[in-house]
């Protein structure tokens, strides 16, 4: 079903980033030197790439071909720009939502929520360039597929995102621990955006102080936090129930 | 924290199991001949343990010991008898809250289960004997530790764990997509159990059939089905929520 893609060799990798295929991740030898390398060190910057820097065995493992010391991982999903998303979704619903993740690392995590917000309507996910679990294979196995239907926007940061999307009309709630109210206190009866953070830190300080508004899930026993994956779900829920109420 | 033991030896597991340890899973040595080893395969049929007969290379690679063709796993958790545990619940709250998982395989979901029952305030949670996922040094880790704070029972079979909480007065919800009904049907302000099926074939038909109500979540894309621990989070959550509203 999925095509994951690699590809190696500096000219090869420079050539997919300037034609903007969704280069995922950049392995690059340890002590490379010269011009051409010092142009893609350049652009993989500009483009705000993940890179690695690995000892050759590491590449020699990742490929069997000539790698010239670079390579690197296409995702088998072509990603949205987040200005048009909004746009063409603000179109056609009147209450879209939209789930921001903040840094989430882990590839299970991140296909399960891909899942949950297939199943919940919701209109697109918005995740960093920067420090994000990839799409893999794993992710779309993960996501049972819907990785493939929900679109996905990358953008350079989280908190720019934010801003644009409450230019748009559409709240900005964080998920986080660190404040008073409840999910069940916050309306989805408008357009919505929900941020959930990383499964270690959870969400930016500076990122929650962009938000309109903070919620968090009532806690009844001693652990102090859920999956984020779990905690995903119960959010998205409540926001489809709410709206399930004429 | 975690202690996860390992009994190695004819002998040494039979006396194991005769003393009542929280044993897991028993591997036995392929071919494996004589009277001795006859007492352990009656035993552990009348215990109705977990049983995986493999070749001698599986039990090296367990044990560096003279293992004598028989290694087990010891739970790292002590099990609740199920009787004595809901009756003890049933004394001192309420409102009691179980969950039961019919045949639930996987242990990073197992994990995360546990983990949600214990932030929401699940007063055990019910596993079968036969075909569930063991409580492993990773079920622990992923449910945080809350293994160690929720109880949980095995039994011989979940049908009969369903029969023994009806008779005390608790209603029993199995989460199926196979029905009219949503969750938001449902009313959890009566004493209550939630059965969650395995990840892949779901609620056996019998336990659907003996259990009192049925319920699904709404799903409103092309996906048929949620990840089981993201799915039992949002039912927990809808029964705390209304439980929460005085």
């Amino acid at each position: 079903m999925q095509k994951i893609t690699q590809i190696y060799g500096i000219r090869a990798v420079l050539e997919a980033i300037n034609s903007e295929e969704p280069v995922d991740k950049v392995f690059i030898q340890r002590g490379l030197k010269g011009d051409l390398f010092k142009e893609l060190e350049h652009v993989l910057r500009k483009n705000q790439i993940n890179v690695s820097y690995v000892p050759v065995e590491k590449l020699n493992r990742l490929t069997k071909n000539n790698h010239q010391g670079v390579v690197a991982n296409i995702s088998p999903i072509a990603f949205y720009d987040l200005e048009a998303l909004v746009e063409q979704v603000m179109e056609t619903k009147k209450l879209p939502l939209f789930l921001l993740l903040d840094q989430l690392s882990d590839v299970r995590n991140f296909g399960a929520i891909i899942r949950t917000a297939e199943c919940t309507g919701v209109d697109g996910i918005i995740i960093q360039k920067k420090g994000s679990a990839p799409v893999t294979a794993d992710t779309i196995k993960t996501s049972a597929g819907a990785a493939f239907k929900v679109p996905i926007a990358k953008v350079d940061h989280i908190k720019d995102a934010i801003y644009y999307l409450q230019a748009s009309g559409i709240q900005v709630i964080s998920a986080t621990e660190k404040t008073d109210h409840t999910v069940y206190d916050v309306s989805f009866k408008i357009p919505s955006a929900i941020v959930m953070g990383a499964e270690d830190r959870g969400i930016s300080p500076s990122i929650i102080k962009a938000s309109d508004r903070t919620a968090k899930l009532p806690l009844v026993g001693e652990i102090e936090s859920l999956n984020v994956s779990v905690a995903c779900g119960v959010f998205l829920y409540e926001a489809l129930r709410q709206r399930m109420k004429s």
